[in-house]
């Protein structure tokens, strides 16, 4: 990873220990069900914006280096990514 | 939510908590994408994990206590859990 | 299912057997890939939006009958619908 | 799309149109809803197998021509397929 997507990357992994860690108090302090399942579908989309990151970098250099390259494996590789993430 | 299911889901999020530290020093020590991706994966089926004992809690009690006090307005509340918020 | 919540679900199918006929002429057509791929997301949003018609009727109809009837079982039933559709 | 896929792909097509098809007898004859629900998920799961057929072939052909290329704006158009249009 660049310097760059690298920092991008540790500051949303950051936000998204804090975002655990305010779910974690709003369970200590009883609150409401479907406040919890809100907060826990937002930590959902946080750990899926940090992947949005990862797999841009992802494209941009693995798989362009395999393309280049003449790798015929990347594509199973590609595909398990691809699945993943729909 | 009863102490049972409360301290159930507290060590679950101190869970993530933990994957989501490990995977922060996996983008420090600039390991391989698929890698990362494949943790950060494995931190939304935990938190998914969670969502599910936090569900079955709602269902249980608020859901049931609605449902058999006649309060109509239950079910767009339980729509937004099932299709989570969409 | 009522009436009503039966002509909408069936409507819905109509609309979802024609979106697939659309895709087949556009595969005989030799369309581009992510065209294709759009059309196909389209498909899935609308079969989800069928779901969720009959999921609401399934909340009103039938888990309001069993919670009220006291029956236990509806729950495991229950959390199968909901993690299905999340 | 090369022949192989095409007629893979219209295979699967007009298997989804008979799965709609097979829904669409269920609710005329006023089946349990979660039976209902049941078959809605084939029809997604069988969707998204389609999807997959489609976008190996546009990864090996249309992604690795325009990466060869050195064309750019393939890595917008492939993060709009990973992501599925989100």
């Amino acid at each position: 990873m660049s310097e760059q997507v690298r920092a991008d990357v540790l500051l949303r992994l950051r936000k998204v220990s804090g975002q655990v860690a305010g779910i974690t108090r709003m369970v200590e302090d009883d609150r409401y069900c479907v406040d919890v399942l809100q907060q826990l579908s937002a930590v959902t989309s946080a750990v899926e914006a940090v992947s949005k990151v990862v797999v841009r970098n992802y494209l941009e250099r693995c798989v362009t280096d395999a393309i280049n390259g003449g790798d015929p494996l990347i594509y199973d590789e590609l595909m398990r990514v691809v699945f993943k993430h729909r």
